[in-house]
């Protein structure tokens, strides 16, 4: 049923490998030894010992064939509706895997594309590893980036790392040109256009719709969370900052939840299980959600934190519970604007920050308008077109 | 402490009313017939007998006045940070509730505003109650409205609840003209542009990087499940459509699932509680995430649908798992595409079809290019700027 070949030069690039239909590399890997339909599956044995087992029916459904995988998209054409009847012949055909189905159709399979995708480890793979989150360090500083840099692979893949694993990346030593932040956010995806458009300027402006727009201190925020998708990746890119004042300030919200949850965890569930009103209007929008102050994710871990005192809106709770949640919104409060959490620097001219909406809050010393113009222009990223970005980068 | 007013004339124009630095309405409600302060908490009574107890630093933290709410943004200056310290003088000021705090500060709130805002009423009021959505029946057929009337508001208004009660509206007697969907979609707000650009053409094309670029049929699916935030609401606009074939198809996912798991509520339980991966990969993008087919709200309610079998990446679940995960999903497969759940029309040039993607899946039946021109123009809108449209629309 199945001929071994031992032998099989293990190659290293997967532009010579069978062509599984897939972008992403699965260059390094053992060469199958044994493959033998066994019932509903077929057993593959590799070179490094390892043994896999594959049902019939997963087999067929990623089948790369031209007819079951569209050759240009590469998405998948075949249905896997019908069950399969009769088990396959199976071979190794020059190292790959051939099925041969009882209905004529031929399947071929890369021994590295089936190793890498073994059922045994299911659950432990994603599709590609990205960068974990990890918390910032009472020392956190963020990682600094070259503009020139930035546009070389490598730069761009550190920047990329950094923003997912800290919520905040610098970009430095930049041009002083209009636009700038739109052709640095065009090398990663379109942008997330919202009610304020998708690039915006802050400066404080006549008759402003936002406190942004204003020259007041911003206490630490994260930007629309009145959306049920809040933007999750903002650029913001220093053109000007000669006013007095107008430094930016910066708290891991992820971490200081955490922090909340360590010293007072009746604070951290109100905040977690208390789903608020959010809402910001104008004459044109009413945009309005609600959702609890910290999101935690299905293991009860945070998700999301939506933290803006300027757009909570009327506060629709039990009487009975009020006072508790102002009381562990105050906790909150203070623990993210504390020094040991919050951190702050003037933006320069030519630097770029960038900062993961959903995690990071950010937030700004008030300036004077009189002493020298502040200039920032900005814009919104989705995530998964970072991820996407940095996955590509690493083909 | 407190002075009635019993006489005052009910007011019915938000405009006369108090600002309380809010543009939807509050103009129906009783008029106040007494306050007072009693410990921590002011109770307030109006002359339908209705009566509601404030916590102090609830008051305090919805002060509408100039300090405390932004004049021009409406948003909220207040920082609700401090203890209250002592009870505030509490009186009505021509119908109006006035509270003189002990530091001198001096608020005043609308009794109508205040009266909507009852504690006592909380959790079941939402800010602006929008339609609920409504399972389709099974002789559902969109709602249309009018292109011409859609331009005026109660058209408008028309077409966003059939959209948010049913998850499809049809527009009709449009103008063929290009752009127009972009045209249409910018009454509501900015595109959400993805990887395939803020407005995509629908017709067959060289070299697809996607199945809807070509003339197959296209199975029932939503749009970008790969995405952490998929699209919500899909717009459509039919140009031209004289090849034979190329009917539409729809489908309510979220009545379809409640309706496997009245049938299988084994099959509704592996595809709502089993991750698998979407992905789509091109030269440019490697856009992947890892989500259930159906996705359960807290309450076990059907969320979002995520169902196109072109993206499906590798499914990595544990070995034992994977013939159950297949005949679940060809379960909701099978009864997706039965035609008394699926509706089928063909979409006449002039007309656009607006949809939900995360909950209504959409396909075509296979035409043939040869036998005339098909092409469809079609964008992205997100759900928030839909229900703060209707929000506009209904002050």
């Amino acid at each position: 049923m199945t001929t071994a070949s031992p032998d099989r030069t293990q190659q290293t690039d997967t532009r010579q490998r069978f062509d599984m239909g897939e972008l992403a590399a699965y260059h390094d890997g053992p060469a199958l030894s044994d493959a033998v339909a066994t019932g509903a599956r077929v057993t593959v044995t590799w070179d490094d010992g390892t043994q896999g087992h594959f049902p019939l029916l997963w087999l067929r459904d990623h089948c790369p064939c031209a007819a079951c995988r569209h050759p240009l998209t590469r998405e998948r054409l075949y249905l896997p509706l019908e069950s399969i009847s009769g088990a396959p012949t199976v071979s190794l055909d020059d190292g790959i895997l051939r099925l041969a189905w009882a209905d004529g159709h031929v399947s071929h399979f890369d021994p590295v594309w089936l190793h890498q995708r073994r059922l045994e480890e299911a659950g432990m793979q994603q599709p590609q590893a990205l960068p974990a989150r990890r918390p910032w360090a009472s020392d956190f500083r963020p990682t600094r980036v070259r503009h020139a840099d930035f546009l070389e692979k490598q730069g761009e893949r550190e920047w990329l790392e950094a923003l997912l694993r800290d919520g905040l990346v610098l970009l430095e030593e930049g041009p002083l040109a209009d636009e700038e932040v739109s052709r640095l956010a065009g090398r990663i995806g379109p942008m997330r256009a919202t009610n304020f458009g998708a690039r915006f300027d802050v400066r404080s402006k006549p008759n402003p719709n936002n406190a942004a727009y204003t020259a007041i201190g911003l206490a630490l925020h994260t930007d629309l969370p009145n959306w049920r998708q809040p933007p999750d990746i903002q650029l913001l890119y220093c053109l000007q900052n000669e006013a007095e004042g107008g430094e930016s300030t910066f708290a891991d919200g992820f971490a200081v939840a955490e922090a909340l949850r360590d010293v007072d965890p009746e604070a951290f569930r109100i905040l977690a299980e208390t789903p608020i009103d959010f809402r910001f209007q104008d004459e044109a929008h009413d945009i309005a959600v609600r959702a609890p102050v910290i999101q935690l994710d299905a293991d009860g871990n945070p998700l999301e934190v939506r933290f803006n005192n300027w757009i909570r809106d009327t506060l629709r709770l039990p009487l009975a519970r009020v006072e508790a949640w102002y009381a562990a919104y105050q906790r909150f409060w203070q623990m993210l604007h504390d020094p040991r959490h919050q951190i702050e620097f003037a933006l320069e001219p030519g630097q770029m920050i960038a900062f993961d909406n959903r995690r990071v809050l950010h937030g700004r010393r008030a300036f004077d308008p009189n002493t020298g113009k502040r200039h920032l222009q900005g814009t919104y990223l989705d995530l998964d077109l970072l991820e996407s970005r940095l996955r590509v980068l690493a083909r």
